[in-house]
Formats: structure tokens, sequence, C-alpha cells
């Protein structure tokens, strides 16, 4: 018999159950989607980069169009919000955003793919004009038009997004200040750490950009349009434009509402097939909580990369078949200009938290051959516990695949793998590759010397 | 009481032995290093990218000087070498090789690093000027003159230094001509793979370059320079110079004639620790065997990373600490012009000999997010034991950093990773450093999906 499965939310876990299944020959079945924007399946990760000016047009970050969907046999519903979900009845309650007529859509299985939304501030005068946030292919319009008009401009928050829109501003000859609430920006790497990416940033920024750490919005300040920013410690920033970028949260008010588990962060528990406390729903992409496979813990660590993988795991599951998604590491990636950031697995700072008995080592060393001329440093943070030897996490920034030696560390973490045993990683080497001894080698080395030699 | 410790080899191996004892503070030793050159320590691999004008001075592929070593104590003893070692007496006898004098020199601790030298094929007239290997830097500084006043030029061997001397060639505008015995280039890689980088490569080179597999020189024809090279299939090629490249051979001579024991290759047999089967005499390097850890198998796959960790571990271990070298996974990278190349652990065509129950995949995946305008094109093959799920070993081709996905392999063959495990690999995303799925995770999908979907 037919199964119904309906998919809530077109971001990217939805899609990829969608598309999954349309793949899966041996399972008969009928898929909706429906999403409550005009748009599914879209690139958010590539917005900065559009902002930027190096993708030139915007239609470029649709992965997926909804005829395409339509073409293989999936129906997806545009500007369709699901307002209600009734699991007892296994049907959800979908209105249409513009007339606000409202349906009943049965499903034998639910997906809920809701995703994210930024995080908006109360701050005093946030209705201005020119003061964005960073979510959907319009916002990207949005603020590419404005920054093309603007000398001057803010960010509100140090994360991932505001590191890429200060790459995109900076290149774009727009002075630029971020303010951070925290005593660093990038806080989920370790305080040292953060303080070197932001002295580095800063340096390359050429004048152009300022970083302001500890310190909050209160007001923005102009007439109809923002034009200068106050801050708790008595700054007064004159600015064209701010860009809000002060986190998201999951969007899982429905999810609640109908009685299925949330955890961490309020996003939804899902186990190790996607599956909520709710019969016949699955749970992917954003709007979930995560198992993190170094701490044990629960954790939401919403990131692109997770979510297609999630998708596929719930996929397969509605099929009837198995599969499982045991966790992440927590692994990531952003850049300024050449510089790329990255990390994967707990911090010194977590470590610590979660009761770890940490040793460290920090080194920096060139990418390739030091004689090669495009030859870039590399900074390596490993942590590791000095008594079971595992290798915990990893921080990395520098030259162009600095975040590679983190992936690389990453397979070392999730397969368990000591130092003792790391260390002997047989890694490729060519001049210009790297060096005859890794950076990453080197790093686990100088742990291995302080512990042995 | 103060330990002697006679090292012999100047190349990768020797030095590092020497450094790592200089900076070992409670090991009382003197350190004495004879090689038959009149440098030490340089790097052989750099010198495709000096001969191609990429690092200007020769000088630069200097790792370490003699200089530096003797104020660290260490004593260097140029062109002196070592012809005869007698295990029983612990003593070694140097003749320098100008003078030809020679003199009996004690050790406590002897270490083995004499590396390897190039095959010269016996063919006809090899004797002619302007025929060339590349060993030394003054190898390298002689190829780089005559390329500079030749148009033609001929390439013996299609292996990685081959390869690195092709992009050399080219982009020095010099037409080039690539001549393999076997049916492929790059022949540690499985056929297809091979046949592919060989089309990209001569697609690549505009015209300049021609690869011509299946057929071998038979003789060189010139008067005094070499001006033909008249193969076995009847070819016969004008050309300004050659270069030999057709492979290396340890040089173990010595030892063998000591009567240590001598493994796969003729490359001397070493344990964990680095020792041969005679009393306090170490190996490293070149010229040592190696245990291959996914084969479980002796190979010889000298390369510059093993020497590096092979000196490191053979230094703890003179000097009474203990430290273990477990093996290599035959990791390796090369490059033309942007196109880089690595593999690690084995290929198809291995495992089968080797007699694992094999299942690949082969796939090609743009490098980033798809709309990035820099985003290349990486090809990967996996190889997996079916029935144990392991992985066995993982070959890449493509855009920059291709063989970054190589060492991420690593990590988890390393590791004895499955292939199950190894899926759920949390692998950092940006939209400049990966697609949403990297290409490592679709190929093991690919292989997943064979098995179970």
């Amino acid at each position: 018999m037919k199964q119904k499965v309906v998919i809530i939310g077109g971001g990217a876990a939805g899609p990829k159950i969608a598309a999954k299944l349309l793949r899966t020959k041996d399972f008969d079945c009928t898929i909706d989607l429906y999403t409550d924007e005009n748009i599914i399946s879209y690139s958010a990760c590539g917005l900065p980069y559009y902002i930027e000016g190096i993708i030139p047009d915007s239609e470029k970050l649709i992965v997926r169009r909804p005829q395409q969907f339509e073409e293989q046999g999936a129906n997806i519903h545009l500007n369709q919000k699901c307002i209600k979900i009734i699991p007892d009845e296994h049907r959800i309650i979908v209105q249409d955003t513009k007339t606000k007529e409202t349906k009943e859509v049965q499903y034998d299985k639910l997906a809920i793919t809701t995703g994210a939304r930024p995080i908006i501030p109360s701050i005093e005068n946030i209705e201005l004009k020119n003061i964005f946030t960073v979510r959907t292919i319009q916002d990207g319009i949005n603020i590419r038009k404005q920054m093309l008009n603007s000398k001057k401009a803010v960010i509100l928050g140090g994360g991932y997004i505001g590191i890429e829109l200060l790459e995109a501003f900076y290149s774009n000859n727009v002075h630029t200040v971020m303010i951070e609430r925290q005593n660093n920006i990038l806080s989920i790497f370790d305080p040292e750490i953060s303080s070197m990416i932001a002295q580095q940033i800063t340096d390359m920024g050429e004048g152009r950009i300022e970083i302001i750490t500890a310190d909050a919005i209160t007001a923005f300040e102009g007439n109809e349009k923002v034009e200068r920013v106050i801050t708790k410690n008595g700054r007064v920033i004159e600015t064209d434009m701010v860009v809000v970028a002060a986190g998201i949260r999951p969007n899982t008010e429905i999810a609640a509402d109908a009685g299925i588990e949330l955890g961490v962060s309020n996003a939804i528990r899902i186990n190790n097939r996607m599956q909520t406390s709710k019969k016949d729903i699955y749970a992917a992409g954003d709007c979930t909580e995560n198992f993190h496979l170094v701490s044990r813990n629960y954790t939401w660590i919403p990131l692109g990369s997770t979510a297609n993988k999630q998708g596929r795991c719930a996929a397969i599951n509605i099929s009837g078949k198995y599969d499982a998604f045991p966790g992440v590491l927590g692994s990531a990636v952003t850049r300024f200009s050449k510089l790329s950031i990255s990390l994967t697995g707990l911090s010194e700072t977590e470590a610590k938290k979660f009761g770890f008995d940490v040793i460290t080592s920090t080194m920096t060393k060139k990418d390739k051959a030091g004689y090669m001329p495009n030859a870039e440093d590399i900074t390596l943070k490993l942590v590791v516990d000095r008594r079971l030897k595992k290798i915990l996490g990893a921080q990395a920034f520098g030259g162009g695949d600095a975040d590679k030696r983190v992936n690389t560390v990453a397979s070392a973490i999730l397969a368990q793998q000591t130092l003792d045993e790391f260390l002997h990683l047989d890694m490729t080497y060519a001049p210009p590759f790297s060096t005859a001894v890794d950076p990453l080698l080197s790093a686990a080395l100088i742990i291995n010397n302080k512990m042995y030699m």
C-alpha cells in the first residue's frame, strides 16, 4: 500500500529526504513537502559569498528547484505553513501564507525539518531601515544592494556568519565594526586561539576592520534608516547598515505544541534513526538536537553537513530500511579571506568542563615546505585526554587547507584513536602539499614529548 | 659514560637522528655523521620545483647546514664514505672520497641511513651528454641549466618524480615526451585511475606533453650530446635532453657485506625500534624495508615523510628510551600543475593480490560548493573489504587539496575503521571548502548503497 510521506520544511534536510525517497526504488510512497517560503533547497551557507560578489547570481544558490521534484513525482507546496501537528490522528494542519486558508493533510510518516531562525535581540529601534538578518536569499539580495551603497557597516555577532560577512564587507571596501557580547569572537574556540584569530583578521583588514568584544549594542539611532549604534560601554558608532548575526534558534514551536519531546536548546530530541518521541514522526536538520560523540552529551550544533546526513538517514528509515546516525563531532569551518578557521571535537575549555584530564599542544608551522614561495602558517591546537590518551579535539587556523588537517583529526577522533597510534599516521608528503613532518604530526609529537620524553 | 653514536648518511634520516639526539638532554653522547657527499640534509623532493623555477635558489633546499650541527656539538664529516662495517668489533671504516685515505671509527651505537640511488638502465650510449638523473642539488642545477636551453626533452619513467619534472618542463615551454615501460604511468594506482590521470595531464599540456606507455628506450643517439631516443616499438624521438627517472634502489651493499639482514628489494630489515639484525646497529630512511599496515606484508616504499619518522624513532631508541614505528600506509602525493595526485593504503589491484574481498567506488564531484567560481573536480576511489568492512585504501586526483581527503582516509585506515563508522565522519563544511556532503563521504555512501540499499 502506498505510504503517504509528509515533510514540513524546505531547507536542507527536507529536500534531502524527498530526494533520497525518490531514489528508493522498492518503497511505494507519495511525497508532499510543505514550506512557508516561496522557495526550497537553497544554500544559506552560500549567502555571504553572494553578498561578497563571488557568486554573481543568487539563483546559483538554489540546489534543487520545485519543478525538478515535481517532475520526479514529489509534490512541493510553497507558501504553505504547517501550524499544527496532531500525532494521534496522523495529520497536520497547513495554512496558506497569503490567503490564510487552512487545510488538513493526512500522513503515514511525517518528517519535521523546520530548521532554525535568527535570534532578534530586543534592541531599541531595531525596526529601523538597513538593519538586516541573514537567512533567506532575499536577505542576501537586500544586504548586497545596501552594502554597495555603504561606506560603513556594523556586524552584531562574532560567530561563523559574522566572520564571513566581515570578509564580504572588507573585500567590498566597507569599513566594518564587529561587536561581540562575549570576551572573544568565535567563542567556541579556546580564548587564546580566538584572540589570535581576531588579531590576524584585524591585521589583514588594513584598517577597515575593527573587532570589539565584551560589549553589546543597546540602541540603534537614526531617522528612518539606521545611522548610529550605541553600545553598553558607551561607544557611538556611525554606520550605514547593520547585520544582526547574533545566533539562531530552532523552529520547534509546532513540535512542542504537539507534545514531541524537545532537548537541549529546545531542539527536537531524536534517536539514532531520526525518530522523535511520537510514533511515525521523524525529524532532521537544524531543528534537532545532536549527540556529541566526544563529550557523550546532547548538544545543539546546527550545520548543513549534519542536516544532509540526517536527511539521508531519516529517508532510509522512513522507507522501512535501517540506518543510524550516531552523532556529531561538531566539525566546522569558516574563513576570512585566505585564513581558514576550523575545529572538531572539544576545545580545551569544553573538555575540562566535561571532566577530561586534558593535555594540549599549540604550534605554528608552514603548511608546505618552507622553501615553497606560497607556504603559509598553520596554527594547530590539539586536545588530548592524558589518562586515556584519546584525542578529544583540534582547532586550526591559517593557510588554505588548515581545515583539512582538522578533518584528518576528526577521522581519528571518530575512531577513538589514541595519540600514540595517531602519531604514526602516514600522511602524504610532497613540498607543495606539506612539510616532511606535517604540522598535524608535529602538534601530536609535542604532546608525546610532554608525556614521555 | 659518554656513548659514541655514529651515523652513516646525510640525507633525511641521518640528520634527523643527529638533531633529535642533540635535543635529548639526559643522554650523554658524541655524535659523528659521515657522508660521501659534500652536503647534508637537503630536500631532494624539492628539486623538481627548483628546476621549474618556483624556488629561485638551490640553497633554499638545504634544511640544516653542517655548521649548525657543529655549533650544537655534532661532528659532520663530509666527503667521507663508509666502505665497511664490522659489527662484531663495533667499528666502521671510512674513506676520504678525494684523498682515498681510510680510517677506522669506533661506535657504541651505529645508525645506517644510506638512502637510495637512481637506477641507471643499461641503454646504449647512456653516457652521452645531457642525459641526467635527479638526486643531488648539482643534478638539479645541471638539469635546469640545460632545460633553459632546450626545446624538447624526454623523461624516462612515469613515476612521481617523472610527473613533477613534466610540470617543470611544461611550465618552461619545453615539449616533453614521457616514456614508461609499463602499461600505465603511476603504476601504483589502479589502471583506470592512472589512465584518467594520464589523459588529464595530456589535455592540460596544450600539445606540449606526450605520454607513451608500454614502450622502452633501447638506445640513445647523438654526437657527444644526446640528439635522439630510439624505442623498442620503433619510435625515433628527437630531443635536446633526457632525464632518467626510472626508479631507485637502496644503498645497502655495505650493510649486506656486514651480514646485516636485508628484506624486500634488498632494503635493510628493521624491527619496530629501527634495530637491524646486528646488535647496536640501527637503520632508518630510504635504505630500510617497511611493514605495510594494511597488507600486513613487508614492502619497500621509500619516502621522505617515513624517513623523518624513522629517524626520530631511531634516535629515541639509541638514547635508551622506547619508541616504536609500527609501519606505513604508503601515503604519497605528487602533482602536475594544479592537479594533485595521491593515494594511501592498497589499490584495488594490490588488495586483490593480498586476498581481500574487495568492493570499490569511484566518483567525481566538485571539491567545493558547485556555485563557488573556483570549484574543481575531485575523483576519488575507495577500496573496502566487503566482509570485514574495513577501509583498505584510497586514490584521489583533482583540484588543490584532493590529497587532504586521502589523509583523512589514511587516519581511518590506521584506526582500522569500518566503512559503516567512517560514513558518519563529521567533516567540516562551508562553501569555499567542500560540498555539504564531502566527496569523500559520497564515495563511502556509494559503497554503502551497493551493500545495503
